[in-house]
């Protein structure tokens, strides 16, 4: 049976995650359920479709993923669920949370409203914790083999939402990390063969790993997603920079 | 083979939570294992038997609950399992922790004393890891079929905890999730067809869900429980409001 | 199949640990994934031994335990994998990390050095993350059944790291856990029959459990790992001592 993966901005602190996981078990009770993480920032649709974005690949094919990022529960906001081209699924709220992982996987080749109650815990879902109550039954439908088809009928226009992208050299600070690395959007194949990347006053300059880098010191490389990363040798880059989501980073060939 | 869940307040901070899963699934290999929350604030047990009544109901009858709240560990305090009638069991200390839970799924049909070693992890527990060394290895039997009874002698008066019930229309704030929502003691059927609420100088109206409010606005709605929840969009109703476990909040017809 | 327990600095905040697991399940579809715990502080590899060290006894013989906290990540640092003595098999960067719980395990038995990439995810593996690039998919194989020996040539000198080691009575804070406790390094074997403990000003006596203290009162006692524990019931000895990591403690006997 398939990979359940979930991410949330549900938090720790509650049992919400732990309910959405009895929903998807209640339904599918071989799945594998993962975490990928729940402290998406409360409500912020683009820091968790990023956060997806950077993780789904490493999963095998056919993984069904479920996130939950959902300012909108209960109103007239569809809900939906998605078959990427590698064959993965994706379930949740149609705010544009999983077209970018969605596209890391090949691009959507199918998108459908959840509309069949029959698929959910109860006819009348709560209006607040669809996780538990649409999300989760769904996505354990999807791991124990049900054909997306079923879920409802198809969408022709999912709600898009647009990462920030480069111009260029010119780039930002997407996500910072827990150890304070300073993800950007710049991809690897964007960067010159030599370069330095400029960010406020401080010019850091390439470097294959940390350990490449003195105690303390700044430098760049391609992280884990296959983007430019700022970090420091077992120190903050953040903190040493001030930076935050949306600073500017400039690239410069050397 | 059945779901284990699994609620404390060890937090994750240590590898606590990860010896308790390793005593269940020593014993009961294939089972399904599910955190809950390990956020109860430390040996705040009314907290605990509040989180595991909120959480139980979603997973499938059969279901194995693991709690551990346990400021009496080592000391004469009972240890004990239950099954309640939708036919679910629960471990943990005897200090009222299990039994809301269990009365959401029916009332306890029986309750015994954890009083046999064979079932433990060694003969003497350690005085301050017993759900390491009794509540974990006993989860995992139960999880792979043991009955109840033979896990010790009949208990006829478990320590029962009154979680603070509403006198009518007047409740009050019972737990503040991670989003700053407030969820009362108040439940849904309590509440008259048209209602305000008062909670200090706030008088806050219902909404159907979050998106009905404008941004940054109180609201009121029955939240996932089946709870009066006050929530406010996009925004923290404890910080809006100043309100903390036991505050006060009163219903008024409209 | 058999149980893999991860450890790492990678916190809860971003999908790594996540990412690590989707590494293991692809190549063992069927392995029960357990966390020890993700916030061992960054980069600190001896709290990292430590909290392994405390951890993996109560796992069953053959559990394979990944453990990744790798400040070296990237550079000519080896990557290894061992059995201990148990049967059980570790698999982390050769900083030491491993070392002091497959002592505990009975020893390591063999160890071999990762430098077979048919057993990573990618020939090249990225620069910053190997947990899921090498350790997660050879974690994968382990459980799956692989030999160790098809993992790579033998390491005849794995680095080693000393966690600190009491002076006959005389001992340190090794940790200071989510409550407050003050886990030290002397073992219960030291112990004297009759005993007290000075940290800083403060003359503490030994208990059987929390609840024979007064409340607030400070105590001594032996911890779930077999070491002495300085605690305090309901409350933090952290905060009523102003200990750290590192703090003296010193055993009187009486």
């Amino acid at each position: 049976m398939p990979i359940v993966t979930v991410l949330t901005d549900f938090g720790l602190t509650d049992p919400y995650v732990g309910q959405v996981k009895g929903a998807i078990l209640g339904v599918a009770p071989g799945a594998q359920v993962v975490d990928l993480t729940h402290a998406v920032p409360p409500q912020d649709v683009t820091s968790g479709a990023f956060l997806l974005w950077s993780a789904v690949e490493v999963f095998p094919p056919g993984t069904v993923h479920l996130a939950v990022v959902d300012p909108g529960v209960g109103s007239a906001r569809r809900a939906i669920a998605l078959q990427a081209r590698r064959g993965d699924r994706m379930v949740g709220p149609d705010n544009g949370l999983l077209l970018p992982a969605a596209e890391r996987l090949g691009g959507p080749v199918r998108v459908v409203e959840l509309s069949e109650p029959r698929y959910w815990r109860q006819a009348q879902p709560s209006g607040t914790f669809h996780g538990r109550d649409i999300f989760g039954p769904v996505a354990g439908h999807l791991a124990a083999g049900l054909a997306l088809e079923h879920l409802g009928p198809p969408v022709v226009d999912p709600l898009r939402l647009a990462l920030p992208a480069p111009h260029g050299l010119d780039g930002e600070v997407m996500h910072v990390d827990t150890y304070g690395n300073l993800v950007t959007n710049l991809p690897a194949e964007a960067l010159p063969a030599r370069y330095r990347v400029r960010l406020g006053d401080h010019v850091i300059e390439p470097r294959p790993h940390y350990a490449a880098a003195a105690p303390g010191a700044l430098l760049a490389l391609v992280g884990s997603a296959g983007l430019l990363e700022l970090s420091a040798r077992e120190a903050s880059a953040a903190t040493l920079t001030g930076a935050t989501r949306g600073t500017r980073v400039q690239i410069e060939p050397a």
